[in-house]
């Protein structure tokens, strides 16, 4: 067993190179074994856990930088920095994280979630060793994925201004990269890899320069080769023409051949850009067949690669239906999603309707304003994408689409707890940044019929973008009973009868329910209405509540500062109402992993606690 | 005079090919003409005036679609498509827009103003132009300054993937381009924009396809050039990695070479980007000496090309002051714009401390990684940017500053109502936008020397980001004798007396002061506090003021929703207080270009205003 000897940072360079292979083994079985158990990212962590040894020979730790992109790869890294036998609380509340935490140790230097930033912050810590004089090590990791990313070249762009080394690993394990490509590969790694190389090509440069004068003959001859030249150095010379030097591709899988090419790269006086090639769950066939099936998992059975958890229709399942319908009734809808066609739903949208169907990649600021130009030529575009996700396109959601009031349907998935991934997926922050925009209409449904209700109503409706959130759960199936036709901007009253009110948003109706029921029992009475839309305020229902509800509470899944209660608050104290009201919203914090039901309690949102504020305010 | 046989689009296209050089000259004479007594964007529009005459010999309008990057580059395509007599009201309140605006004409297809939105929207109108089977021509044209922006390499990543023609101009206004490289191109140009060419280039495409069979003795040659090729073809080929057919460069004051090379690219069956090298501020010596000076530009004595308003020092002024100072005292301090050195007045600061200054192009999302970076590295990053454009880091500020609890000072200038660059530039969102981060501190200073303390203050705090915002305005230099030592979260009580209370916030403090006097001349008594921070509010202040006021007046140039008046309210609600709120904030909605006295008043936000709304409210 040589995973027992690797109990602290460094330790993985005591064993021997021809150990290493059979290291990486035991890594593989530990992390099928462990996320088989408490879920987990496995596809991601077994494609990188030979590039994550080679990198460990290259570094100490935790005096060299090493940043991952996105981080859910870092598994095999955790394990290399001595937190193996914390991984029986993967993902749980208070356990390790799923995630890069600097808290949870001083080999990791950067905390990650979203993607592409681990380009820029590791210019920023190449920025400040080189301002420093220091000598550490500093490298990225970055999946072919988060390339697509505008923060990732806008790094790149910035890099070439570094005079000294910084290493940037490609980690691509993009399956349609062809054998041929791979096989030159090969080739072309092991001559650009050598220090003599690396020297000739700067004396080649050199003399070249001096070719221009020769004129229009090797001009030509240049022409002529241009294109098969991009066919021996693809995509190498997109690199090198922001400043970088390019190495490889290298086998992803192979550590001795990694630490060469890395112990190269490190001895680089610029930046540097490792393309390192990976498969996606590579040693568990099920992963290596299905990657974005075991990209996020529940636990599952590990012979038979096939989730635990009988699984009850989510509302990412209700969206995708109801989405693959409007596109057959209306060939102007059009779905856009950034990189997450799988997560979102539209893998049926997108097999009736692929002309109709766009992946711009990890790319949510250009999906929004491309969405913007849709909607100019008539077509009815919906952008589908996590809530957390959609902060990228903050300035394109107000710039493009608000202020040109265009009809862009932005389908929030993960809107709410989504428990695991923690703090960098919660999306408990969508309410306040969409609601500030001029011309937004927020709506969030109760349950899975009115999703399918809001989806054709956002789809009709001409006079500027609407917002539909929805949390990461299974959908709703109570209340089905309550299916009033949705009037724009109006509230629907569920239980209008009680001393206060329970205004719920979303899927906080059902929580509210739950309340009632509880407070009814005790004999308090309240009364509860479905706001449905969180923009606009439906003012003339709140100005009537105000005579008739003697105290108010409004619940959100959103962070309280901006968020659908403050808002309601002002407007109510604006109007002078003289009930109190009460907002049950997440605190001003971030929320950190765990089970979505263990957070909702530590913050105060399940029934109980809610229930518990409730009555020490209004009885 | 040609510019008069100008009055409606495609007008231009009736003038013979020897008469468009002299409709340039008059442009050119008829642009510093008016702007020399209106002000607006010179250097930009006197580059490109052959560039617009050239895609309009080349385009129909309003049916072909034309989208400008920025947009502050829009005047002679405004002046071809009618609106020459308009000129006289550019920028001011209800008259023509310095940007592009689509409520203005027709021919403008997408309303611009932040960077690098223009090959977003053009594959967006490509996109639904090939679905539905039109055939009008699309072109986008981009700054090789927007360009370093993500959300254009998102875009151009998305681009391939376009089989039909959608064609980008790259406007290269880069002064340091060579002149051997200019020459060179131009010899490339003739070559690469022929049919000929292109259909040459397929074949050889084909034919060396076949080539890496014939093993490593081509390989090593073609690597051998590969450097000396890049000379050549910089930066043709960073776009043809992409999958565009690159075209250029070509002299962008030759109007006549353009509107070959564009009638090319349009013929092409897939996306092409035509390399343009144009001159800032062509034909008007002072602009093409100093561009910057003559971006956006007040009026000026165009004999002497001087401003002809006595410029008073601004905020910015004083901001570049301090900072300069801070870097002498601290070797830490590191200074970091996006694009905006001139701007956000860092040049001095970039002078003395070249090493600890940084430029990363119009790359606000990078700023604000790169700093979280070099505040885990120990250093005081200074993020400097405008409040408009900090939008685009939204998420960054977030998910990398935020969660992670870095110390990273933003400097947001620009912050409030600008003016004259309307909406798109209106800097009165920030509030709400940072206010619901947690862990998150924004402050705002009343005067100059408050500037001057906060940003000590800022740089001194080690606990979390701290954002100071301050107006593109004359700082004010009343109050001088209220400078009470900053504390943390604290308010600065400046006329503690009075029947209710104002509130304010940062740029406010000053129109308070106007209205508390003039309140008092009526015989009306008001107390006047300097809110300071807009986050966290100062609770156990206001828990005083609740026993104190009997009615409080919040104070900001920011909207209303999300805002500093709208937390404050609804805390004063949940805490019980039973006097009036009067929130003064902008509305929901986008403020447009004008005068920003003017616009104060249209907003509300003007003294007499806010006194009569005060009245209303309290008397």
């Amino acid at each position: 067993m040589y995973l027992e000897r690797i109990n602290q940072p460094n330790d993985v360079k005591e064993l021997l190179a021809e150990e290493l292979p059979l290291l990486a083994d035991e890594i593989r079985e530990f992390l099928i074994d462990r996320i088989s158990e408490t879920g987990g990212h496995l596809a991601s962590n077994l494609g990188v856990v030979e590039l994550s040894i080679a990198l460990h020979r290259c570094m100490d730790f935790p005096s060299d930088t090493l940043v991952w992109d996105v981080g859910h790869q870092s598994y095999t890294h955790k394990i290399l920095t001595g937190r193996r036998e914390a991984f029986g609380t993967l993902r749980s509340y208070g356990g390790l994280s799923g995630f890069p935490k600097r808290a949870e140790s001083d080999c990791d230097s950067f905390d990650t979630g979203h993607s592409s930033t681990s380009i820029s912050a590791g210019v920023g810590f190449a920025f400040a060793r080189n301002l420093r004089g220091g000598d550490e090590r500093i490298a990225s990791v970055i999946g072919d994925g988060s390339l697509t990313g505008g923060l990732a070249f806008e790094a790149l762009n910035n890099c070439a201004s570094l005079k000294q080394n910084f290493v940037i690993v490609l980690n691509d394990n993009e399956m349609s990269i062809s054998k041929n490509v791979g096989g030159l590969a090969v080739g072309l790694s092991k001559m650009r890899t050598s220090d003599w190389y690396t020297g000739l090509k700067e004396g080649v440069h050199q003399s070249l320069e001096k070719i221009p004068v020769y004129g229009k003959k090797i001009d030509q001859t240049i022409h002529r080769t241009k294109r098969g030249i991009k066919q021996f150095v693809i995509p190498g010379m997109l690199f090198e023409e922001l400043g970088l030097l390019y190495l490889g591709p290298v086998d992803g899988h192979n550590i001795s051949v990694m630490e060469r090419i890395f112990e190269e790269a490190f001895n680089y006086p610029g930046p540097v850009l490792v393309h390192v090639l990976t498969q996606k769950g590579k040693g568990y066939p099920p992963a290596e067949r299905h990657p974005a099936r075991f990209h996020g998992t529940g636990p599952f059975d590990r012979e038979k690669g096939v989730p635990l958890a009988h699984r009850r229709a989510t509302y990412t399942d209700v969206f995708s239906t109801v989405l693959k319908k409007a596109g057959e009734r209306d060939d102007k809808v059009v779905a856009i999603t950034a990189a997450m066609m799988d997560g979102t739903g539209l893998k049926r949208f997108a097999r009736q309707f692929p002309e109709r169907f766009v992946d711009v990649g990890m790319a949510e600021e250009h999906a929004a304003t491309f969405a913007a130009a849709l909607a100019l030529s008539g077509l009815k575009p919906v952008v589908c994408v996590y809530s957390s996700f959609l902060q990228r396109a903050f300035d394109e959601i107000m710039h493009d689409v608000c202020m040109q009031k265009l009809p862009v349907v932005f389908a929030i998935d993960r809107a709410g707890l989504v428990g695991a991934d923690g703090e960098t997926h919660q999306g408990i922050f969508d309410l306040s940044y969409l609601s500030m925009m001029p011309h937004m209409t927020i709506m969030a449904p109760k349950n899975k019929w009115e999703l399918s209700d809001m989806v054709k109503f956002a789809l009709t409706y001409e006079a500027g973008p609407v917002a539909i959130r929805y949390p990461k759960s299974e959908a709703y199936e109570g209340l089905r009973e309550y299916r009033a036709r949705i009037i724009y901007g109006k509230v629907e009253e569920i239980w209008p009868e009680g001393d206060v009110l329970l205004l719920a948003l979303g899927s906080m109706v059902s929580v509210a329910e739950s309340v009632r029921e509880a407070l009814e029992a005790e004999g308090r009475s309240a009364a509860l209405v479905n706001a449905r839309f969180a923009k606009p305020l439906d003012e003339d229902f709140l100005r009537a509540a105000m005579k008739r509800y003697r105290g108010m509470i409004t619940m959100e899944e959103n962070v309280m500062t901006g968020g659908f209660g403050e808002q309601v608050q002002a407007f109510l104290s604006e109007e002078g109402y003289e009930g109190k009201v009460l907002r049950i919203a997440f605190s001003d914090a971030f929320v950190p992993h765990g089970d979505a039901a263990v957070l909702r309690k530590a913050c105060g949102m399940d029934p109980d606690s809610i229930c518990t504020k409730i009555r020490d305010c209004f009885w």
